[in-house]
């Protein structure tokens, strides 16, 4: 009965209780209330909302679902990065080795791609070995050890969220503020965190593109971890076109451990100084973001980060010999260079149909279930605004056969668009912060 | 992939077109969209509604999931009544062997009671032997010989409706107008009708309390009759107070032989008249409202009503002999006559009170698989407006033991308000009369 009188006061806009949340979703984690009933409750959560205790309190009752890390014995700050999700955003696997080598413990858990944006996890795996499942008390040990670790979500956290997500996800009910706020956190509160940054991406190729809802969705999550004791600061960054130049699992490894060598482009370099610059203040380990972005700097001038992405990777079963020859990696057997068809200005590179041509060329998912060519991609390395003439090169396909660089060559022709000149500027890299205090411009 | 779709759209306020409907509803009938995609669909379908086109096609749709009566060789009129439900609402037994009796073909499908409100199925079942579930060709002959014919929805009916009724109840999308009248008319429209009468309850005991809402759902079903061409004619009547005096299965049989025999109560009557009017005029039995209203006060005094209620009951393999003889209906062994606690004036008798108080007794249900006591009620000799004095009787209870007592005098008390004045006249009995032509107001 419980069931059927929430979906009724929420259909009707009323409230449901910390109390009455924590007995509905620990029911439904037990099966007791049938998907049915939680996909007429969703969908009345994305109508009428929920408010800022109702979020906290389905956060909780998804985050006590299950287990939770428990890292108060490491006396150092804990602090993890999450992304809304991006194309090319290889971010995590440059930011976590750079922070924990500066004596921030990062315990990182992270998603596999779906849809256009790609996922930390299929990029790990690229490397021969890597393993991202790994029980929660062998994860433990390895923060202990190395200050970092880089996994997938365990089954033992927050399984209601799990059954929820799927749920969601089959219903239409994923793009609710509330709801995709309570899911990020209840996995990331679990995570036993001092403090978190989140990545929230802005613009066409971003989950929410709209500017004020990922603002609201940036501030819902702020006030979400003050309610549970942990620091959030959330920075919004561009989505309208690729993050770096590779597109592609192994393709952005490689560009990873370019950019962990000092190598990277200065997009994700700026981002990932940007991000790095919060998680080392959160977690104590700089007194600001000048003597942070100085730290960085220095760890990846002098090999440290490069190091601990080493560790890492030895450390989860991957080979570490990676670091030294990227050519280890999955290699696509055909390759093609694309080519400006006219002169003009690099107008617009669409990020949506770049992560779409990646699944064309089997390096993405449709589906849960699909499988991931990890060797597949694009390498991009025009950029909007550039000036070009005919026949310059902006892109090289990476693929496993000739459909596969015909599929790429479509995808390039429509995401890259040529004009005589700029329409929109791009969007500011990193154009907002937001922490409890408010919304900060940046640029 | 066309249910999340369909959902998607739904939520975002789009439109559906009737082949996607169409589609849709087989996919769910043959167990190809699962519950809990349908559940999201309907939350996001009474959020933002189904125009005229689409409530049409959902119900086209659950209608030709299944059979139909095919009753063209009749070379009659066939015109059915369907109310919204009520508290001591009868009607049905007595119009449909008093229109029948005049020449126009009744195929009544009818439904049990639930919550409050009772089920003209209920209250057939309590005459010893009657059966309710017949076949479609058995009911179609006994159509063709005496002219009436009524059953509960056979499982060949609108499938898809069925299925989707009780995946409502579970979701609290019940109270939606299109959704209503889309399964109403579904499961009517099966009946073969060439005119179809609506008794839409209007007032606090209403399934729909407020006018405006019953308008609208008379509205809506007037104009999917249109569409499906079957003209519909709704009368809204009151139901702040029960219909006649008994409620409670075998007493509002005895009360609607009593009718039948021309010693029914005045505002059942009034009720049973005014449905009966339009029935016979959509059956063609009478030019207008007058003619018909004579030639049913002539058929209930010369005993035809009576008589063709005797020929159901016989066909149907009841007792017969209950016409003449009402005490073989089963009989409470406990009663007891309510008395007014003090004088003033009736100033309301609450009809979901009410009918609250027949399932305490035993005689409704609160779920689907509930038994019904049949011999347990209430018979109210009360009217709102009555001046009475402390001792006055006011209603009889009729339970199977001293506990039901207990329980009929408490649902009383609470249900016969007493005051120093009527606060609040009563609705009008008969308010208001909805064609394609309009809202006509009739008091």
């Amino acid at each position: 009965m419980l069931a059927k009188q929430l979906i009724e006061r929420k259909r009707d806009g009323g409230r449901i209780s910390p109390d009455e949340f924590r007995t509905f979703a620990r029911a439904y984690a037990a099966g007791d209330v049938p998907d049915y009933q939680m996909a007429a409750f969703l969908m009345a959560v994305f109508w009428r909302g929920l408010d800022r205790t109702e979020t906290a309190a389905l956060t909780d009752a998804m985050l006590t679902s299950g287990e939770t890390l428990r890292l108060d014995h490491l006396h150092v700050g804990r602090v993890d990065k999450h992304s809304t999700g991006g194309v090319g955003d290889k971010v995590s696997l440059v930011l976590a080795p750079l922070v924990a080598c500066l004596g921030v413990a990062v315990p990182m858990m992270s998603g596999r791609g779906l849809g256009h944006t790609g996922g930390t996890l299929d990029k790990l795996e690229s490397i021969p070995g890597f393993r991202t499942s790994i029980p929660l008390d062998e994860a433990t040990q390895q923060l202990e050890h190395i200050g970092c670790v880089l996994i997938g979500q365990s089954r033992e956290i927050a399984p209601a969220d799990r059954k929820m997500y799927a749920l969601r996800d089959a219903t239409c009910t994923v793009e609710s503020i509330p709801l995709i706020s309570a899911s990020i956190m209840s996995k990331k509160l679990a995570e036993g965190l001092t403090g978190l940054v989140l990545d929230v991406k802005n613009g066409s190729g971003a989950f929410m593109p709209q500017l004020d809802r990922a603002l609201e969705l940036a501030r819902t999550m702020v006030a979400l971890g003050d309610d549970h004791g942990c620091p959030v600061v959330a920075l919004l960054t561009a989505m309208d076109r690729p993050l770096g130049r590779a597109c592609g699992n192994a393709l952005e490894v490689e560009e990873s451990i370019a950019a962990l060598r000092g190598e990277g482009p200065d997009d994700l370099m700026d981002v990932t100084y940007a991000l790095g610059a919060e998680m080392l203040v959160l977690g104590g380990a700089a007194r600001d973001h000048r003597e942070a972005r100085g730290a960085m700097e220095r760890a990846i001038a002098d090999g440290r980060a490069a190091e601990k992405f080493r560790e890492i990777v030895d450390a989860q079963g991957g080979n570490p010999s990676v670091l030294d020859d990227p050519s280890i990696l999955p290699q696509a057997p055909a390759r093609e260079v694309y080519v400006a068809s006219r002169a003009g200005v690099v107008a617009r590179i669409e990020p949506k149909t770049i992560g779409r041509g990646v699944i064309a060329l089997g390096g993405g998912r449709t589906r849960v279930e699909d499988t991931v060519d990890p060797a597949v991609g694009f390498v991009i390395t025009a950029r909007p605004g550039d000036v070009v003439r005919a026949g310059t090169p902006l892109a090289t396909t990476y693929a496993r056969d000739a459909a596969g660089l015909a599929a790429g060559r479509a995808a390039l022709d429509e995401a890259i668009v040529l004009a005589d000149a700029m329409a929109d500027p791009p969007l500011p890299l990193v154009s907002h912060r937001v922490t409890l205090a408010g919304v900060e411009t940046l640029a």
